[in-house]
């Protein structure tokens, strides 16, 4: 990918690649769509590694197995969880990432606990205060939006949400392949005095240029921008990020259920539904979250791919791929590169 | 002036039902869309009350109107604006409705200068910290949802949310007709434990009975509730609440304008697009933020319907007979009643 910025000085050495653990014990729908996800990407040529219980994986189909005997399940305490299941299939993933024998991992498992491993396993990238989720808003007909942070950090700092925009910027050129992206605030009125007191303490530093020459602030944005063409990357806190996500989630399905449920009523001739439907499955298919493959947690020292809950193997391969994208990328390399470019930029503080 | 000092204690005499105070010059498609709609619904039955410039309202088919030199532009302060604009259109309003001489006030225009108008020449209801502005969302084939506060507190405190919770509660009941509304907390997942510290704090208070006897919690519902069945009412900060009231109109919008496409599009015969336009269009009508006719001030000492921005004529034909129903309804009463009834909760702090 050619996203414009230098070439990494030392490159990562090209040897054999490196599977992506995935946690086969994690998700609504673990351990069966998973596993399946994980050998459809092998099948693909991915390589994989699957973490967890042999006895209740079922047929891995020759997969290489990381064994863990524990499960974290999906609303226990995420540091708790962490702590005592030291040999859950999420802290073996981080594990198997930090020890250099998986190149990234992928979990559909409890969000907080899928975290705090990555967290507590990779360490955080030097100057990094707090890990942010970014998660790729498909925007059908446009370029897609990066939302960050959707959930890692329910309450935020201003100067956190100056490196939010420094990581989702390098992330959305890394990954979205855009040269510059444009990086808003989420507020309530495009105004510098518009929002809550973060959001205008952000905007202040940001306008100030506290994200660093690599951030091209382009200033607040509305809930109505974050499906429009008004910025690449929308910067808010874990809060209203995770808020804004479900949002758009479930107005979403409704909107497809709707649809459908028109399309398929009375006073529609069947032959002009099936048209129709012919004409929105790949609409359907582009607003599809897993058309994504999962959200990526930034700023952790390895790649950590975090799935919706709900996953289904499609969602698995995807989310597969976006970890060996991501490796091929490098992208840590480039969020390390961002983060310590803009060390002159203000102190993330508590 | 009377900032801030309570109605008058004479009831208005009851009799001749009183006009509804419609500004002329509030909105982007102010005046010529307004004063259309101001006929529209003067022609279907409704007292009218025209507020504006008579110079430039254009012709006003008879109707009655109050004279008003100065207009509050969309993006000025308000509170600057209500100070020093006492002839403006919306500062006449709110003093129509506080004289007794209109039973509520319609504004497309400037929403903070509309909240700050009614909030300084109607007074608050006893008792009541913030107002709050409550947005009816739409969900076709169930019941609608009443989100509050849509933006009028950028911060909260835990025990204003408390009151939006009496408020929402008192609202749904008198403009849906629920018995008993089922009031949730907007947050980031359905354990009391989730959220930022708003949100925890408020869970605490409404799960332990704070809102009274008339505020049935039902605890935390996440973004993707507020187009479901889970609440009839949902609470939150204005700064959120506004947040995702503007993720879902752009997401509704961006949904529908595809959907069109897709009908419109290559591989669609005509005549069954035809057909499937027929079909979806009561859906858009339902789903149109004007059917509903625009958000309602609670907590102030009149009635006061803020539209949105964009009004056409026909959001105002339903801005006036909200108000007209919510003048019939008595929901400054109810709302008064709401609040004092729950004396024994927590004093609404700053």
């Amino acid at each position: 990918m050619t996203d414009g910025s230098p070439a990494p000085a030392a490159a990562p050495p090209r040897g054999a690649e490196l599977p992506i653990a995935v946690d086969a014990m994690g998700g609504d729908r673990a351990p069966a769509e998973i596993v399946a996800g994980a050998l459809l990407a092998a099948e693909a040529g991915a390589p994989v590694l699957l973490v967890g219980d042999p006895a209740r994986m079922g047929d891995t189909g020759g997969l290489e197995v990381l064994p863990a005997s524990q499960t974290v399940e999906m609303h226990e305490d995420p540091g708790r969880a962490v702590r005592t299941k030291k040999d859950s299939s999420l802290v073996r993933a981080a594990e198997a990432v930090r020890d250099g024998r998986a190149g990234a991992m992928v979990s559909a498992g409890n969000t907080g606990a899928a975290m705090a491993s990555a967290l507590f396993r990779m360490g955080r990238i030097r100057g990094v205060a707090r890990p942010a989720i970014a998660t790729i808003i498909p925007v059908p007909g446009l370029s897609p939006t990066v939302l960050l942070d959707a959930g890692a950090n329910a309450e935020c700092s201003p100067a956190w949400l100056v490196q939010f925009a420094q990581m989702g910027s390098a992330f959305a050129r890394v990954r979205l392949g855009i040269a510059r992206p444009r990086v808003a605030l989420l507020s309530i009125g495009e105004e510098p005095g518009k929002g809550n007191p973060l959001a205008k303490e952000t905007h202040a530093l940001l306008a100030g240029g506290a994200g660093g020459p690599d951030v091209e602030f382009v200033g607040n944005v509305e809930g109505r921008d974050v499906m429009s063409d008004a910025a690449d990357v929308i910067v808010t806190d874990g809060f209203t990020g995770n808020v804004v996500l479900k949002t758009l989630e479930g107005s979403m399905k409704f909107a497809m259920k709707a649809v459908l449920g028109a399309v398929g009523g009375p006073g529609v001739p069947e032959e002009a539904g099936a048209a129709l439907l012919g004409a929105l499955m790949p609409l359907a298919g582009e607003l599809d979250p897993e058309t994504y493959g999962g959200a990526v947690l930034l700023g952790v020292g390895g790649v950590c791919i975090i799935s919706h809950g709900s996953s289904s193997a499609r969602a698995i391969v995807n989310a597969v791929e976006v970890g060996r994208r991501a490796v091929a990328d490098d992208l840590v390399g480039q969020l390390r590169r961002a983060v310590a470019a803009s060390a002159e930029g203000p102190e993330p503080g508590e």
